[in-house]
């Protein structure tokens, strides 16, 4: 069994990747991780198919040239728009796939909703994704687009998110879905309204938890080499410089590890 | 008198600077307009100061590129960073000098609010303007980081936006203001909502109509000369393709012009 030192780099738009880092952090204690936030251009849910592919391929090598082993495309807009499994010889993960993976196979009345930004939601690629594991499903797909604003003021629980999330979803609750995929990273931090709306007898799908496992596969297949040194820092890369984001960061990932946090503005262009 | 037919540029992070040129379009039916979105990199209210200006010089360089005779920063975050009133020798207005000026003179007890933007809030530029203009003033300023979201979504006159509204600016009704300055050239899409918080005996300060009566000032002074003859065309360039902001466009500016509105994809960088 061979070793790899070098740290796996995860992207997001902004801070959303950070509950997909989280899931990271508390699976792979050992691993070394760099985080890239692409926060001078964030949403990336509002934009254009093309852009997004744009962007996307600046991060990935951005994370290439910081000598990373694997690229975790940890924000589901950018994940509409990769349809590699390497980039540049460094095997790619995004978050679309493990998501819907899962959702096809926990399901079971076949009912499945996939909630996430408008760009997510007019890609389709869930829908297409979940179909090709089983075509019988049948899937609801809605944009939350006030969702990211929501969780980045931190509004988490609160009775405004409460009535923003009947508002979006009651017509997905409607029709009698048993699966939600939370498919944008900035969701899983409103979980507990979310779960409010469709009561507890539903199963939220949270991307981080997803691709963690399939990390864990590959890893135990070799594709991805654990490593076997640990650095004592974890470091944190935005494209925009701002303490709002370092404190939100902070209260994001803090918890999970006990490297220090060390935050870099980096340029990506 | 001598005319000048070209254009007037207006720009902003995305569809908010509308509000702005829906002004310009009522009082100065006859002029030549070209407003720039850069919804590639919307929204500006939460980056750094310094990223604020990079996209602000370089927006108004492609203004420029595209013979403009004056350049409107119809945005109030760009604003905060424009320091000049000529740029390469071209006129230009920030939304920020006229909105304070207006809210200096009308205010009869001295208070005033400002809402707007988190980097708006935290430039502090319109502090300091309005006591450029009379000391005496007590300012009181508070970033409604949804607002943006929340009118880009539509949801302008809304029970959860009356809701928010009220959440973000209780504090500032109790302060006892008599006007408060919509900082933000979204916020008049949300006016209803924020009137019904403070009540109709506090004035609403919208900038897009206080750049108006400076530009007719300086038409007035021939600082701008004005045109001698109008295109029949509109032309509304944004750095993202998007029928979302195209629809919103249209929904805001086009019942104010004849002109054909013609959309352009472009890149300023």
């Amino acid at each position: 069994m061979s070793y790899d030192p070098r740290p796996i780099g995860v992207f997001d738009s902004g801070i959303g990747g950070l509950t997909v880092l989280r899931e990271l952090l508390k699976n792979f204690p050992e691993e070394n991780f760099i985080y890239l936030g692409d926060t001078a251009r964030l949403p990336y849910g509002s934009k254009s198919a093309d852009t997004v592919r744009k962007y996307t391929e600046q991060n990935m090598n951005f994370l290439k040239n910081r000598d990373v082993k694997a690229i975790v495309v940890a924000c589901n807009t950018a994940s509409t728009q990769v349809y590699e499994t390497e980039y540049e010889g460094l095997p790619v993960y995004n978050v679309i796939d493990p998501g819907s993976e899962l959702a096809a196979r926990i399901t079971e009345n076949n009912r499945v909703a996939v909630i996430a930004t408008r760009a997510t939601v007019k890609a389709e690629t869930y829908t297409k994704k979940i179909h090709a594991h089983k075509p019988s499903i049948e899937v609801f797909s809605t944009a939350c687009p006030l969702f990211v604003p929501l969780a980045e003021e931190g509004w988490h629980d609160d009775p405004i998110t409460n009535l923003i999330a009947f508002r979006y979803l009651q017509g997905l609750k409607a029709h009698d879905v048993d699966t939600v995929v939370l498919a944008c990273t900035h969701y899983p931090l409103l979980k507990t309204a979310i779960q409010k709306v469709f009561g507890n007898h539903v199963t939220l799908v949270d991307s981080g938890e997803a691709i963690a496992k399939q990390l864990a596969e590959d890893i135990k297949k070799e594709r991805v080499h654990a490593t076997d040194r640990s650095t004592d820092r974890l470091q944190i890369c935005l494209t925009d410089s701002g303490a709002q984001f370092e404190k939100l960061a902070l209260a994001l990932v803090g918890d999970y590890t006990d490297q220090k946090i060390v935050f870099e503005t980096v340029s990506v262009i």
